[in-house]
Parts: structure tokens; C-alpha cells; sequence
């Protein structure tokens, strides 16, 4: 006499020729169904001869737990199974795109209010701003010195500058947000440092081919190493491109764009403008290849691939 | 015999018919120039009968000056002046416009980072999110409780959580963006606290009439009180909506904006949507008296105005 096994969420069943349950082995929690193998392996050997149902066996069976009281059960499981899936999903990839997001978010906001900074502190000592062009800078000695000592070090004197005397209320909310610029200067720090260190974790060969930034810059806009490992190399080179890729694929007039985010590699900034796209497509596939061995957790061949391409255009980076 | 009095940067000067210098009174400083009326009256009480000089007299005493020796000195004072002046120009308006410019960068700043927050947070604990729908109290609660403690305070039980469970050191990177995002959020207080008191010093009767941030928009879209008191009310009122007003005024189908930034006034908020452009006009010309009393230094009488507007309309704010 024919019989049945069935695994689902629930357990694992045995079914006889009726569809009737004649053995069962429940499920406790999401990781026994995960090792449902396991519990099916132990009624195969009980049960001599199960047969895997046909399709008008099938369709009894499921009849069979249509009844109400498996319901909340399938509702729990189910919650449970997708939970622990979303939990899993959260891995460093995530975190890159999230670091990698939110410098750029800092970067946005810093040239902002170091700008604002500039235009109201330059009441109090606009030679300052002047002679001071880089923003951190900036902000970081404005913080720390006095008007006269800075004037001093600009080789300014005090009574040629045009800034006003104010009052110490009015200067001392000026320095609170060059405090604030500052602060968030370290912050941006720390986290290129915490990318850096999730991109050794993560993807180090791809890492070492494109730089820290670059490389995250890649993961973000693709949504994760899987995404850009799966990628042709072509397509990699072009990421960040697609305006031109697709305006060049409408209309053969435009030629295709050589390359979109890996345009600011080193690599491509040292060479000569005829040999552009040779190096973007060098450079892309060994990318490709990097960022393929990184998410297949293979070993470290970074060093290897940058080697190879530094000895092909004879261009140190 | 006619001899002439001409005053210029450099000093107090006395010539005779033929335009040579019988007498002067050089001026050492700005501020000596500044007072040079007291200087020109020694002079004119020293020398009986002196004259201004016609238009042929003043061409031949201006080529007097014309004079190489004398470039220097007019270049060194013209300078001064201009720093004097560019000095004097610094009064409290420039900072209520700085002031109020850099909250609305905060402003942007904040939504922007908080949105970030958010999203990176919500790895770990995305309830959180869910459940606080204000941004200041959300950066606030997480910088300052544990996963567990938050969940608790929700009445979400930590099993039935969505989040992952991440490393200490991935938690600590999210954790440092709220406290940033905080201490802006204390910066904004800050300034929003230096703004009240500038306007106290400096548009009292407007600060009272619109409220201090209101106020800070206007004066900021003016780029100054004094522009602002010197505005006819009708103006005041469509202030911030120059769009639809030219839109009227090229195209007549469109109506005229019945106001701009005063807008957001509780008076109008509050009230019946045909009384808008009524309660608009009494606004804006409450406004303007404010602004002009405070322009030329009066007396306090925002406090009855606001009165005027409250009985008129019978609207509380």
C-alpha cells in the first residue's frame, strides 16, 4: 500500500493512500524546518517505501491543511522565517552603502554652513576668509585663534583690516558653528576610517584595485557587492554613465560614454587623454574580477591585480 | 580783497584771489574730517570775509590739488573712510539676516541627516522609526537609550523585533550621527534664543507685530530693516510671492498673491479663508508702522498694536 511524505513549514507527514496522517515529525522553531532533511531522512528509514505524491494526492494533502487550526501556525512560521531573513540580509555590504551615503550627505551639508560661516564671520575679519581657501582649514583655525593672532600670522595689520569690532555675544555664536563645522569634520574622519576597515572585511581586493571611496562609491550605487559582482565588467565601467549610455544607445550619434563613477581613478586622471578608454576597460575588469573574488570570500589577490595593471600603462597609484 | 574757504579729505584750506594757500588746517584722522565743520568755522572766524568759491575759482583750486604730493594722502584717507564706513555698516540686521539664513540651513541640514539616521537606525531597530515620528525626539531617544530599554518603553517585545542584531561597532558609527544631529538641534536653540534677543534690541515693535522668526524672514528677504521700514505696506504683505505677483501683473486671468512669507501668521492661519486678504492688509500694515518705528528708533508700541489686530479680527495669538 502507497504511501506519502510531505514536508511544509509545520512539520514533515506521512501520509497512507487516503491522505490520512499516519506519522508526523513537527517542527519546533524556524532552524528545525531549515534542517527539514534531517527530520525526513528519520521517516524514510521508519517507513519503508514513501512515495513523493502525485498531483491528485498533492491536492488532498493540501486540502488537508486548509483546516483553520494550521492558520495562526503558518502566520507564526511565516513571520518567524521572514524575520530571521531579514536579519541575515543586514551585512556589511548594508553598512557600506549606509557610511558611504551619509559622507557624502556630510560633504554636502559641510560645504553649506562653511559657507555661510565664511560670508558671517567675514564681518568680523574678512581678511581671514580671503586669505584661508580651504574650508577645514578654515573653520578649524577660526575656532582656535584670535582675530589679532590670525591677522598676525596672515602678516595683516590689525588696523588695515576691514572687518568690525564686535561684540563678544555677537562673535561668540559665530564660533559655536565653525565648532559645529569642525565637529562634524572628525565625524566625517571616523567614518571613512569605519569604511575602511568594513571594506577589509568586506571586499579588500576591490578595495585595493579602486580605492576605499571609489570602491564604496561602486557598492552604493549598485546596492551591494552581490549586485556589482554579477555585473559584466562593461557594465561596471559605465556605472554612473547611464545618462550617456542610454542617450548614446537612443541615438548612434553620441559616441558611448568610456567610463561614469571609476572616472576619477588615478589610474585614468594620470593617463593620456587617447588612452582613456583602454585604461577604463582595464581597470574595469579587474575590478570585475576583484569584486567577484570578494563576494565568493576568495582570497587576497589585490596587490596581484593592481601590480598588473601598474606594469601595463607604466602609471604608479 | 576776495579770499576763499575749501575743504576737502586732507584739510581746511584758505586761499587767496589767486588760489595759493595763505592759510590751512590739515586733518590728522578720519574723525578730525568727520568734524571738519568746527575746523572750517576757526578758519572763518580767523580770516574776516571769506567767500565759497564760483566755478572758475574751484577749477583752479582743484588743479591745485591735482598735485602729485597730494595722491598719496588721498588715497591713504579714502581708504580709511571706506573701512570706517564698511565698519559702521555691521549693526545688528546683518546678523539678524546671518542669523536667520544659517537656521535655515540647519534646517535643511537636520531633515537631511535625520532622514539618514533613519534609514542606517532602522538596521538595527526599525520600530524605533516606525513608533517616533518627530526627528528631534527620535535622534534624542536613541542616542540616549539601549535597543531593549526603547523597545520596552514602545511595548514591542524584543523577539518580535525586525532589526538585527549588529556588532557593538557598527551600532557605535549610527550612534555618533544622532549625537551630531543632536548638538545641531542644541545650535539651533541657540541661535534661535540670540535671534529674540537681537530683535528685542533691535525691531522690538516688529518682533511683537510677527513673532521673532517671522521677523528674521523678513528682514533676511529685505536684506535689511532699513529697506523693510522704507517698503510700502502693500508691498510688505506679498512679500516672498514675487512670483504670482508678476505672474498678475504680466497676465491679468491670474489673481494678485493676497500675501507671501506673513503667510504662515497665526492671524491668518486662524482665520476664515474670505478674510484672508482682509486680515492680510491689517497685517501687513501693522507691520510696516512696526518696522518704521523701529527703523527711527521709537517707542515701544508693538504691544497696542498687536491689541488693535487682536480686537479687530477678534483672533487670539
Amino acid at each position: 500500500m502507497a504511501k506519502f511524505i510531505f514536508t511544509n513549514m509545520l512539520g514533515s507527514f506521512v501520509f497512507d493512500e487516503n491522505c490520512s496522517v499516519i506519522d508526523q515529525a513537527l517542527f519546533k522553531d524556524i532552524d528545525q524546518y531549515k534542517n527539514k532533511k534531517q527530520y525526513q531522512e528519520k521517516l524514510i528509514q521508519k517507513h519503508k517505501g514513501l512515495a513523493e505524491p502525485d498531483d491528485r494526492q498533492l491536492f488532498k494533502i493540501l486540502s488537508f491543511f486548509k483546516n483553520r487550526e494550521y492558520f495562526s501556525e503558518f502566520h507564526k512560521k511565516n513571520l518567524e522565517l521572514t524575520k530571521k531573513s531579514i536579519k541575515e540580509s543586514v551585512n556589511n555590504g548594508l553598512f557600506i552603502v549606509q557610511t558611504a551615503s551619509s559622507i557624502g550627505e556630510i560633504d554636502k551639508t559641510l560645504n553649506l554652513l562653511t559657507k555661510r560661516l565664511r560670508e558671517w564671520y567675514s564681518l568680523y575679519n574678512p581678511e581671514a576668509s580671503d586669505k584661508i581657501k580651504e574650508h577645514e582649514k578654515f573653520a578649524l583655525l577660526i575656532a582656535k585663534k584670535s582675530k589679532s593672532q590670525l591677522l598676525k600670522e596672515l602678516n595683516v595689520d590689525e588696523k588695515d583690516s576691514f572687518g568690525a569690532d564686535l561684540r563678544e555675544k555677537d562673535i561668540s555664536v559665530i564660533l559655536l558653528l565653525a565648532a559645529q563645522i569642525n565637529s562634524f569634520y572628525a565625524l566625517r574622519a571616523h567614518y571613512e576610517n569605519y569604511l575602511k576597515e568594513l571594506e577589509k572585511e568586506t571586499c579588500p581586493n576591490l578595495a585595493t584595485i579602486l580605492g576605499v571611496t571609489m570602491a564604496a562609491k561602486l557598492i552604493e550605487h549598485t546596492g551591494s557587492l552581490k549586485r556589482l559582482a554579477e555585473m559584466p565588467a562593461s557594465t561596471l565601467q559605465v556605472l554612473g554613465a547611464e545618462k550617456a549610455l542610454f542617450r548614446h544607445m537612443r541615438n548612434k550619434k553620441n559616441r558611448p560614454p568610456k567610463f561614469g563613477l571609476i572616472h576619477e581613478h588615478q589610474l585614468i586622471q594620470k593617463s593620456k587623454r587617447e588612452m582613456y578608454g583602454k585604461v577604463a576597460r582595464a581597470l574595469a575588469d579587474k575590478a570585475s574580477i576583484a569584486a567577484r573574488v570578494d563576494y565568493f570570500r576568495g582570497k587576497f589577490i589585490g596587490d596581484k591585480l593592481k601590480k598588473e595593471l601598474i606594469e601595463k600603462f607604466k602609471i604608479e597609484y
